[in-house]
């Protein structure tokens, strides 16, 4: 690859040139500056918006079954090494057009905003990373009181006009660990915590579909190879209960990985996945940490 | 108080009327705004600069005696009312003055930096905030292997020409609690957790100065009061001490508060305190939190 | 005040004696630790949870009129010396009551929580802080497109058997900044950047009722004397209206403070107030600051 | 791959069967459990400790050349599927080996780092991530007075018994960037801001070496490509050039990974690179972001 020397790179990118002093073009001629022809040198491989904020649709299979949540977007396609320049302001005009009308965030409406972004925008690759907070309801053990608690979502979704779309989905949520070896070594009780699992999934492209229950099938992966599932509410026999399993079922950050990848795999939607827990270790001010990663 | 009305505030504080359009002024005649001299509203109460990061130097009584950590600073003063603006490139000249002497963290330092920044500015008030990691070392209980811990401090220091200094030390550190409510009622094992604790001390301006060993005595009324405390480095015979002295030292929330708060009221260089811990819960996604603040 | 040695305290607090290892109790007598009564050293002035994320409901003038958010809170009450902990599952059961009826946040609904809490945990003095994001939709000034923008609000209430109630209401919202300073001096252009101003008011008892319109005074307080507003929009004619503005209305941090202070000087709800400008300088790696606070 | 059924593999992961209760083994006999030697279903990629938080040195070409920052660590390892846990004592133990050494950041002392860490746990491939501010002096243009300005780096350095080192390098770092677009179709000014650079980039293993500068030609790479460098101390008439500066040369994100591209990719000692940068937009609440990846 042959590039021009800096002096003209920067010429070609617009700067005044060294030494002189910027003199104002006629504001009348206003260049539509993103729309400049010429070889701008790369590819971009993503460019667009990132950190918008607005209120979205959930649907779920546990309650609350329909909800309100804040996501966080980020919003970039493809663009060609012909062109200097995005426009910024269709992005945000594609997603305020989805707001109005309430975005439900489920594959089909994702996909066809990625399709409709790819034309608007004239580009061949688009990409949506949406983040937010899934509510779900969550009963006590012993006196089965309700309260809510949550997880964090990431979706990863790609389209491309020629491969079509690519689904990834992320979860985090919060587990109680409790440690082996502290439980082994002592004479009564062992360190626990709170930790934090990560999981990363590639769904296969032919069980992608509005239906599946994907938001479901992780948190329980998660939750039910944890020493103990995290509560909103607890009155006195349930905490007993919990601090009880947790103390039954210890668990180190590299067991939490693989049952959970146990779990992961016999999941047939799923392509491939990675897995880490973090544990925010109550006797240190560090933390530990394991992953794997797995394609099927 | 009579205010002018709100166009005529816009056209003080320097806008161009509504519907005109800026005409420019002849570069060579340059106002410096900031000493314009009127009636702007209303004195500031603080004004400057937020979040310069600078290495400083700090003394300790724990090993590592001579150490060098990152600060945090913002450094205000007051305004009168009478003045557009202050002079914000003079707080990074005398900031970058002390920076190339080494600038150590201790009182009489700081009341220097500030007296000086007082009369560099011209102004009755100036305040001081600084906040870094403090790094002590730490001997596990059985095997006697040292490890590195640190504690968030923040001092908060202020300068009146007529009525002289405040100094305002904070410190959060990270301990173990166990709850003793899960002890009580589990057959066995207790859930337990990671907490911190901020402690903010007014000090005494009598007992203010180099000597004083303010660093230590907070971390050990904060530590000696948990279940117990946070280890970089335990073998396994450390694990099991560690494990077990927090199950034979149970701690609410409300037990923190209260026993730090004993420790740091028998201090006779505390003026005034507040006590803050919170437990980051390793069976809830919230925190339990519980604050006393106490003036003797 | 008479405080008994270290070692009662731990003892008074249920640490196991020094040497001694912990011998359990029959679980089917099991204590109920928070209802011991006994001198506990000092009285807590607030014990409850921190970080609880759940939706909520709003109001707004703007649109959209009624939306649904996510609200993090802390809730927590006072602790007399007599009692050693408060009961943590009652926050949780009392917030989980109003969640399931749709927690609509106006001053009326927040009120009667408070007093019920304060009921509930048969405690004098209970507190509320809860902050979430507030939408609302911006017109672009010259294409008239509309998008999404939000301000960030903490309400922090607090409730007295005796005194009543005290509210105070913050903002903290994103405005456009253009240095005075920059645009005096220079050839052509200014350097301006995002600023973060936050207005903590307390709101006069008299005036507090679920009608005010604090949430829009505050808004257009902070973004009417700014350089410019931001834009969730703008077209190229929208961007040119709001370079050319920004350019008009040059503001320092002072300048910011000191405008928006006379705006809520002029609203009559507000006994006091404090108002802080941070912007993010587009030429520095740290931020300008300033700040006014006036009692009316 | 087969799988034991979910309630063996807790079984094989220390859980109490269902139903039953907890019997305590005799603490004499108690078991080395991250020695057990079983088929834990998959092979951990990653394990050991992250957030460790220690002083570190660095040496630098531009002042100060020798410099104490602090570092956070992530150590992690490789863990064969015979083995249940990792032991995270001896990762602590051997970063605390180079503390107390004094631990210089270079390329020689890292690589010797992992290798030691790889015999000491007896596997196979070990992983290194550190991150922390790196700080230089800047000269400002006109008045030529010194500041401090810092960037950001992380080092991802990963060793393999068979395959050796590979060696990924990060800087983000603060810079202006003025809008092209805003500049062309007003009549004045530009909307400009912070912006952020991110550079990830492969080094060629034949040109890892102590001496190589690729912190001072990072740097350079996103400084000089930006409408204006970030300087901690400017005089007036440095505010006056560094204002007309950045409207000489307006960049879009597309052009600042463009033409930071460009520059990388003239370095003979890179391998492959990515190129973000984030700009938060003075007259938007979100971002605008560019990213370009080239192999050579």
């Amino acid at each position: 690859m042959n590039l021009p020397h800096k002096e003209e790179r920067h010429r070609l990118f617009g700067s005044v040139a060294p030494g002189m002093k910027y003199k104002p073009t006629r504001k009348e001629e206003m260049v539509d500056l993103q729309n400049l022809n010429r070889d701008f040198l790369f590819s971009i491989k993503k460019v667009g918006i990132n950190n918008v904020k607005i209120p979205v649709q959930l649907q779920s299979r546990l309650s609350p079954k329909h909800q309100t949540t804040i996501a966080n977007f980020s919003l970039t396609s493809s663009l060609s090494h012909k062109q200097k320049g995005t426009n910024m302001s269709r992005f945000v005009e594609i997603l305020e057009k989805y707001r109005q009308q309430g975005f439900l965030l489920k594959f089909s409406v994702l996909h066809r905003f990625l399709e409709e972004l790819s034309q608007k925008l004239e580009q061949e690759a688009t990409y949506l990373q949406v983040e937010f907070p899934w509510f779900y309801e969550r009963i006590a053990p012993s006196s089965n009181l309700t309260g809510l608690n949550h997880a964090n979502i990431k979706l990863d979704i790609s389209y491309h006009e020629k491969r079509g779309f690519k689904d990834t989905v992320s979860m985090t949520c919060g587990i109680t660990t409790l440690c082996p070896c502290s439980k082994e070594i002592s004479e009564y009780s062992a360190h626990n915590q709170r930790g934090y699992v990560r999981m990363n999934v590639n769904i296969s492209s032919s069980y992608v579909n509005d239906e599946l229950n994907w938001k479901e099938a992780l948190l329980d992966a998660a939750e039910s190879n944890a020493s103990a599932r995290l509560h909103p509410l607890l009155k006195r026999t349930d905490e007993k209960a919990v601090t009880e399993q947790a103390y039954e079922n210890p668990r180190f950050v590299e067991d939490m990985v693989r049952l959970i990848g146990a779990d992961l795999y016999e999941l047939n939607w799923i392509k491939s996945f990675t897995v880490e827990c973090r544990n925010e270790e109550s006797i240190h001010l560090h933390d530990a940490f394991a992953s794997i990663s797995v394609k099927k």
